[in-house]
């Protein structure tokens, strides 16, 4: 077999069954044989950052990575940014980028650049592959890769460049790719640890990865009932499991001065999956870290049932808290993104997985939704905005039998709009929310803060910030997905509960004034 | 004043009066000081492909230098597949990345990344400002190094890190640009080429980057008329001044084979402006390089007034040979991408500026327009698609007084479709064409090349290659842009006269059978 079918062969053994593409020429021997694959489903993407954030989405939901396959350095900077999101969700991922032949690689022809140091800058693990005999073991290699973890990360992002001589040579042979195996820990330091809880007051156990979902919850939970530990949640969560049955925690605030607030008073912060809390940006005057002077950290790790672990040792016979059923009464009148928080709230089908990048607009989200029946939350890891609609995009590939509803801003939306194209083609079932207030608003106070503008400067910086005339029913349209505008709360209920009751994708257009963000 | 301001006031000194943006909360300050300066044009894009996209068309028709505004590394990754084009253009840009403050860095905040790394691979120079005392020499400098020549290319990208703490610091100085210096031709090395010229049988003269325009042009004209030197135009010229008055050569072609046989026979290839010519892609068992065994290969250099000196030695009282205004007739019934090409050919307007990435559409435009009014065309210098309606915005805000034709596939056009909210917020004289074929047909006979598929394998590979539901215009209007559709060669021919009648930004969805393409 050549060198393409050599990768995609060991992916199959690699239980990868998922590939999005957004190819040229030099990957036509990988997308002729993903043709002849049906082990793996090709999804045409008709922009790079759709098929990254796809699938980290992809990956975030079925525990499992995806493939990408991009071309050559610009189409893999087409995809940085959704994969800088993936690599700080520490989503597991195989992101093959094609490349010119070997022996024209020294032509320096128009398409080429640098790669790898393209790569290097999101990727766990990077290597291109010199020949079709080496073309099977690099696969299974990248796939191991994808699967370690990275500090406190479940994954990564394993970048395998491909050229394409490699690629159509014979000389291929496929190789097995072992399981996965699960990081264990270390039951001293939790035993330490669980000590430090016994015997402390002012302890702040603060939870993330893959302790967002039912097992960590519940023993968060436990810990803080029998201890009185006060518990927290990172603030962008890859996957959080939420919503009735289940206990539920804060997130750390966005804001640097609330977050800040919010751990003071701490004196032993206890990290169970998540990393230490820094202020998201830097601001005049103030320093970088959350974490109160004095306060002494200890971690848990992130290896699966370490919590559990710490929660049998000062929890034993303890049982969870967990939130009732409750769901918001239907608002009425203009719409507003709270109002619309709450219809979301009173409306959210179980088993949905919400993907968030609401921006400014979604304050109200997480109360509103506390209550709603099981559902999963994406968030934005990495701070990089047009992860939404791709990530909503994979998510519905890898749960088929789920509704999936992306919450987006405005301007986010503009980054990865293609996305809809491939809903549309491959019939998914993603209803999307636009936040319409016609701004870029988290960027609103943030420019009053440092401008006093006057006259026409008051006009200039306007020009800079807001983000008039988008319709996103005509641009929904354009991509094939029914969409409709709602400028009240009955519209926007009603809206939302016909796009709940007919599968495959929707959009709803929904206008409301811009709320002043924190920053 | 602050950093922000030293940096600004320093682009001034150098000439740079426009800035397109896509800034985040760690440019606030480089934002507040273009709000109060006056002399720069802050132009808000909704992605960052558009804004580098849009610095290289600027770049390209205003021969000087304009500056992009991008948020930290995930921005920039965005930015880079236009930077790539730019790169090979060889257009001056002065490309800023904000980051987190200098205090900030080593906290690994979720934006943070490596931006020097995948800045490195797009630009010629490349700095990170360490302190507001920096800021202003190090904006100079940038400039400077956007000018400085790289190899057979006139400017450069040059990439300035900016941290947030720089900019709002206090102790900025603004510093004095010198002016650019052209750069001067070896006489003696021009003397060698006069001699070569004189004395052999199968001489070459390839031609290409400043050369494209009129004194180029008509120098190498002269030198045809006088020795019977073969010319020939470079595949993918960044600017080409063209038309009614001009001399006409034609370009290498695209497809391989084609290119080595209008190369075979010379065995003295002179260069000037160009590199040596290389396949865009390798194929198998076919070698790279189009230079023909046992051709010497001389290089003019691409310093402006050497091929004008080597006419004077060679052709001296010779007149260039240039073409007569001369238009297709306007042809009827279905429309296709050739009879489009013979509507612009009679329509397109004195003085217009045609950027075109129209792919596989593109074969019949160059001869149905060779005898249109005088124009300037602008091509896909690094092959990284999403780059035409980018290059087109900045182009009308270089020349505001021109009318600009973009000539889009339907794939390309979905990698940054953005670029029509800038056209409409600044009422940019932009004329849309998308050749709507519903299909990557680029990549249709690749395909077909490497796989033959029988049964459900056809229907895979249609799903891979194929990308219909397009509307274009919805998704113009969903920009507030005027869009109209065209099926027959009398709705286009109506339709894009109207476009050129009213000023501001329009659209032509031109639905077409696919051509099969080159590779």
């Amino acid at each position: 077999m050549n060198g393409a079918r050599a990768v995609l062969n060991t992916l199959v053994h690699g239980g990868i069954d998922v590939c999005f593409t957004n190819p040229g020429t030099s990957e036509m021997h990988l997308i002729a044989g993903m043709v002849s694959t049906p082990e793996i489903r090709g999804i045409l993407c008709l922009f790079e950052g759709v098929a990254t954030g796809a699938a980290d989405g992809y990956g975030r939901m079925a525990g499992k990575p995806a493939s990408t396959l991009l071309h050559m350095g610009p189409g893999l900077g087409n995809g940085l940014a959704n994969l800088h999101n993936a690599r700080r969700a520490g989503t597991p991922l195989i992101n093959m980028v094609g490349d010119h032949a070997t022996y024209h690689k020294p032509f320096d022809a128009p398409l080429d650049s640098d790669i790898e140091s393209m790569a290097g800058t999101v990727s766990a693990w990077v290597r291109r592959t010199g020949s079709s005999a080496d073309a099977g073991q690099d696969a299974a290699d990248a796939v191991r890769a994808a699967r370690t973890p990275v500090g406190h990360l479940p994954g990564g992002v394993a970048t395998l460049v491909l050229p394409s001589d490699v690629c159509w040579s014979e000389g291929g042979v496929a190789v097995p790719v072992p399981a996965a195996q699960a990081p264990s820990f270390d039951e001293v330091a939790v035993e330490r640890i669980a000590k430090t809880l016994r015997e402390n007051e002012g302890c702040l156990l603060l939870i993330g990865g893959g302790n967002m979902r039912r097992a960590g919850l519940a023993a968060a939970s436990r810990i803080a009932a029998a201890t009185g530990v006060d518990v927290l949640a990172e603030k962008s969560p890859a996957r959080h499991e939420r919503g009735a049955g289940l206990p539920r925690f804060d997130r750390l605030p966005y804001p640097r001065d609330l977050a800040v607030r919010r751990l003071a008073g701490a004196r032993h912060l206890i990290l169970a999956g998540t990393r230490e809390p820094v202020s998201f940006f830097a601001y005049p005057g103030k320093p970088s870290t959350l974490i109160p002077s004095g306060c002494e950290v200890h971690d848990l790790g992130a290896a699966s049932g370490a919590l559990e672990y710490l929660a049998d040792l000062v929890a034993p016979g303890t049982a969870p808290l967990v939130t009732d059923e409750h769901r918001p009464a239907l608002p009425s009148g203009e719409l507003t993104a709270e109002k619309a928080a709450a219809v979301i709230g009173a409306l959210l089908p179980e088993g949905a997985v919400v993907v968030d990048e609401a921006m400014t607009s979604d304050q109200w989200l997480p109360s509103a939704t506390a209550g709603a029946p099981l559902h999963d939350w994406l968030n934005i890891t990495g701070g990089s905005i047009g992860m939404g609609m791709p990530v909503a995009t994979g998510a519905a590939v890898a749960c088929p039998d789920r509704p999936v509803l992306n919450l987006e801003a405005d301007g986010s939306a503009m980054y990865t709009l293609q996305s809809l194209w491939t809903q549309s083609r491959e019939g998914l079932d993603v209803t999307t929310v636009v936040f319409n207030n016609a701004s870029y608003a988290i960027l609103d106070s943030e420019l009053r803060r440092v401008g006093a503008f006057e006259g026409e400067d008051v006009r200039r910086s306007r020009s800079l910030i807001d983000i008039p005339g988008l319709d996103f029913v005509a641009l929904a349209k354009g991509m094939d997905v029914p969409a409709t505008r709602a400028r009240t709360t009955e519209e926007f209920t009603r809206q939302l509960r016909a796009a709940a009751a007919e599968p495959g994708p929707h959009l709803i257009d929904a206008v409301v004034p811009p709320v002043t963000g924190g920053s």
